[in-house]
């Protein structure tokens, strides 16, 4: 029943809220942690859909209601792994250029898609979050909204500074911050040649308004 | 057996081959298309792990053994209609100028990726293709390749105009040109505001080196 438990019951409930014990019992936490761990190699080795409650249990080394214990079905846990992702968010770059500032967030954006969490668990998660609204909407807030306010703040001082003209979307800016080298690592799944981040931090500079 | 054929054998054929069927018998070409077309349902409808032989003959209106004696397995009816679409590439646009080339281009981009075939089925096809590296070869293809030399071409014009300045890489331009629509419409899954492909063309044609 909970195997493919993404569209039943539960949508008004917090994102990702972890379940309450029925008594009063003391989750170990050690447990917790295993089961988190567990989620994303089952996530990154079998996927998603072919995921079960069992596998994860498994992997952790615990009983499936200790897993039941915590959250109600798969998709809630793999809510929970990636609402605690989205928190980690990045801090605001601020180099004192804006082609400085752009060139220290693809390093930094580099280097996560690069993890096995992005080439691998980010598209089975997209892919599954066309038939879950509950799923989207968490993804949506951990891979755009903790960055967009980011990205507007890189451009308003670099508007501050004089370096680019005022009235850059921040949405467009995050679209050119990130699109390209998600599209490249992700989607083409391919190398970034020598030179790569240098070269497209001076185009991004460059389609914001600097010169 | 075929339900999880995906590391089975076969890794040699062409990418999307059809199957010779034993004996000289004619594959009726009205069973193959809706063959076809009940893939792109499944897919879109239950995914790429969830979708089985049965499900898609079901759809069809056929039998198992109609699909099985045209394609091996699912892996390979999948790819083979990847292939497909990579064949139906763009034409590479010509317009006169950078900004107006791009603009073309990105208008018909966007209207791709808005199809249920990009925002539903690629990204199933991408998480399966962290695990298949036959698969990831398609997708590569259809997704990237044909779209490079397109890519490159109207670089070159704008070189020739003028435009820019020689020395623009292919493959960064491609991932200038395709990048942040993908990002937006199937990863963030947002709308296009007014005026947003204008703003985009604007600064891609800047980013590539256009004043």
């Amino acid at each position: 029943m909970a195997k493919n438990g993404a569209h039943q019951g539960g949508t008004t409930d917090r994102v990702g809220a972890r379940r309450t014990p029925a008594g009063a019992a003391v989750l170990r936490e050690d447990k917790t942690a295993a089961i988190r761990a567990a989620v994303f190699e089952e996530l990154a080795t079998v996927g998603f859909a072919r995921m079960s409650i069992e596998g994860i249990a498994r992997r952790a080394g615990v009983g499936k209601t200790a897993v039941y214990r915590r959250w109600r079905s798969k998709l809630h846990l793999v809510l929970d792994v990636v609402s605690a992702v989205a928190v980690a968010g990045l801090p605001s770059p601020d180099t004192g250029s804006l082609r400085g500032d752009v060139r220290l967030l693809l390093e930094v954006a580099a280097r996560a898609l690069r993890h096995p969490m992005a080439s691998q668990i980010i598209p089975d998660l997209l892919a599954e979050a066309a038939r879950s609204p509950e799923l989207a909407e968490a993804l949506r807030t951990a891979l755009h909204d903790s960055q967009q306010s980011m990205a507007a703040a890189m451009v308003e001082r670099a508007v501050e500074r004089g370096e680019i003209p005022a009235g850059v979307d921040g949405k467009l800016a995050l679209d050119l911050l990130t699109g390209p080298l998600y599209w490249r690592l992700v989607v083409v799944r391919d190398d970034l040649p020598a030179g790569y981040l240098d070269a497209l931090a001076q185009s991004v500079a460059a389609a914001l308004g600097a010169e």
